[in-house]
């Protein structure tokens, strides 16, 4: 029996009970803090020296130099070949969906003219460089190849870095194949802190990146936290969470494995449900009794879902809504009729899966959107991982003669107000003129 | 005489003299950070009790209740009734100004639908409830409010509230009127950490909100730097910046004026001319030498312009440009003939002036375009803010029964390879039926 929280939001305690359950505090190691600022420290002073001798420590790869640390497109294209053919099809087939999807978030530059010729406007431009970390061992997912490459090259990102460990020479074929499928540019099997040195400053061979994007552990988040400003950052993720609403007409089955899809991930994954109908809620723990028996990850589904998952009873549809944006999950699944009516209640969530076919793991893999999501209620202000993320704007500003007399006046009266007299004066010149 | 530095493109030790110019270290302060930790505690465990104390020892105000801090609507209106007539003017023409631009930059939803009906799209929806930090005393700029606050409101948030410190009790008019002009919906008197800590944490009285945007000083900038995650922040901004690109033919006391409006800010701001005439070089610094004479704020700009400015001689227009994408400035000023032709070869940039009579303080004011904008080469992979930082998206996914058959075997046959069984079988379960 998983022993899994049951609330009802009619429950005087509920709100409470409920934060409770939100409720997760990301302890920063202060001793993971220390270990990689003397990494990044030494990388910084180093270079690639530093870079072969934590890569002999940390990963017992010995190197005579940074060259053999590099992968060459043949390998990557080699390691596409030796997959077995449905495999192959698998990624190519999700790569494709990908790239369709993300090709519809590329902005474009824009300007217009004023009546006396004064242009204003946006240039949009890919960023120059990026590097994309992928973790090593267990947690090498080919899927998150994909999701972070792509929208990096459907923006235009002319060298699009790699860098993955390989512990032991010990080389993932499924996540060197996407990289291959994705167009990455090079691929340096490194990790660690000292991978996110080497990117963010720079060494004799590796070129400094703009923007390091991809998950890590958590001396790779305390390192990206730390180049941060030197190179931009994707965000640092919490645990995965799924919110799911039912109006209790979805097979159970079908819900409890969605429930435990999240779960699995790790121990502190989230997994809610809210139905208003209390007998599917007493159907769906059934249905978690009998299948948690057969998942390969018990331990895991079980542990998350005792933890952090809660099967909640709530009035309605509508006060199910209300809830999930208090609680902004990272993925929602509405399994309910007409999704299409209850998506226009919900103002925060990563990714909104509707109706009872669409569950989260097509959104995972190869429906098309990102599957790196905004975490711990971050969906209240920040968006999936896309194209945007991989391009940035300048201002453009042309004013004619015409159009300075004008702004120049305005422009002076302000300057001064603030106390900024050059300002003032500069914007006079042109009034003159 | 003002000591600029003057360095030729040409000498063998350019890129290093260049490098040096360009360094800048940030140096966290450690009890600044400690103070800013101990306030967060405190407001975040005794909400207004704590940020009445706070604000009674650092700004000297004394508040029986936290409502006594907060300004109405009609106190704002008073503000701006009280300016003189061209002062409220000149506010309003540039608040006008600054939302029609900036309207250019509101997103909207989109979806597309597949040939199976499977529905794929984006969600975009403002930003519920934003906060607005405005400093108090000398550093506060009623631009920067509206900068701030008229993209937060073209983007449709609903709740948007401004701190500004009040120390001694002593208000800023200007400021407040621009409030009452941008919108701005709630206005609460308190500064520093505590307020950051307030918008952040929430109290009894003040909701917590979704992001915290605007300048302040190492305490804020320390504050924010800690609740991001929490809710989101903008940058934080390091010394502004200007580089002026010059045929030579621009008016020397133009460039030396707006080279000086960069410098008045602070002795840490940069201004830097380049220029493939070593000629106008020269009437440049003659014309520095003489205006500085003529500045309220010299010794500010002196001691900018020694420390942090150069005047720099390129080969050609061209290597102006690459120069200037390696230093990826936050404001650049093409100060030639045809700035269309040379724009095209700007890569890097906050803002791009274009043309003799676009002086970067027309910018800062009125243009329309947002004067908060990347500093310290964090254009290589940021943007001015804009209406796309009060917004956010989710994913859209609604996959047909047709279309869970197709993705459902691609996403099993990944998921299974990632040794994520129950993925697998959540997919699977939308093919059987």
């Amino acid at each position: 029996m998983v022993q899994i929280k049951k609330l009802n939001s009619a429950d005087s305690n509920f709100n409470q009970a409920l934060q409770q359950l939100l409720s997760f505090d990301t302890i920063m190691d202060e001793s993971v803090d220390t270990t990689v600022a003397q990494i990044l420290a030494d990388i910084k002073a180093r270079g690639n020296a530093a870079v072969i001798e934590y890569t002999h420590r940390f990963d017992h790869v010995h190197a005579s130099s940074i060259n053999t640390l590099e992968l060459t497109r043949r390998e990557l294209q080699q390691s596409l070949s030796t997959l077995p053919v449905k495999q192959r099809q698998a990624l190519e087939h999700a790569a494709s969906r990908i790239r369709s999807y993300h090709e519809k978030q590329v902005a474009s530059s824009w300007h217009y003219q004023e009546a006396d010729d004064t242009m204003l406007g946006q240039k949009v431009t890919p960023l120059d460089r990026v590097g994309l970390y992928v973790p090593g061992g267990k947690a090498s997912y080919p899927s998150s190849v994909l999701m972070n490459a792509i929208p990096a090259k459907v923006a235009g990102v002319k060298e699009l870095f790699m860098v993955v460990p390989t512990p032991h020479g010990e080389k993932n074929d499924m996540v060197l194949a996407a990289a291959a499928i994705s167009d990455v540019d090079r691929v340096f099997t490194i990790g660690g802190a000292q991978a996110i040195g080497a990117l963010a400053y720079g060494t004799e061979t590796i070129p400094q990146v703009d923007k390091i994007v991809g998950p890590g552990n958590a001396y790779v988040a305390a390192a990206k936290r730390r180049v941060f400003g030197i190179v931009g950052i994707d965000m640092v993720a919490g645990p995965s969470e799924i919110l799911v609403i039912c109006d209790g007409k979805t097979d159970p089955d079908w819900i409890a494995m969605d429930l435990f899809s999240q779960a699995e991930h790790d121990e502190l994954a989230q997994s809610i449900l809210l139905s208003p109908d209390a007998g599917f809620l007493d159907k769906v723990a059934q249905s978690i009794d009998q299948l948690i028996e057969t998942m390969p990850r018990k331990n895991v589904i079980c542990a998350a879902l005792e933890n952090r998952g809660a099967l909640i009873r709530v009035r309605d549809l509508e006060e199910a809504c209300t809830i999930a944006n208090s609680i902004s999950p990272e993925h929602l699944e509405l399994s309910v009729d007409r999704p299409e009516h209850w998506v226009d209640k919900i103002r925060h969530a990563g990714a909104i899966f509707m109706g009872r076919h669409t569950c989260e793991a097509l959104g995972d893999y190869c429906a098309g959107p990102n599957h790196v999501l905004p975490t711990s209620r971050t969906a209240r202000f920040s968006s999936p991982l896309g194209v945007y993320d991989f391009q940035k704007r300048s201002s453009l500003i042309q004013v004619s003669e015409q159009g300075a007399a004008e702004l120049g006046e305005v422009a002076s009266i302000l300057a001064n107000c603030e106390g900024l007299q050059a300002h003032a004066r500069s914007a006079e010149y042109r009034i003159k003129a």
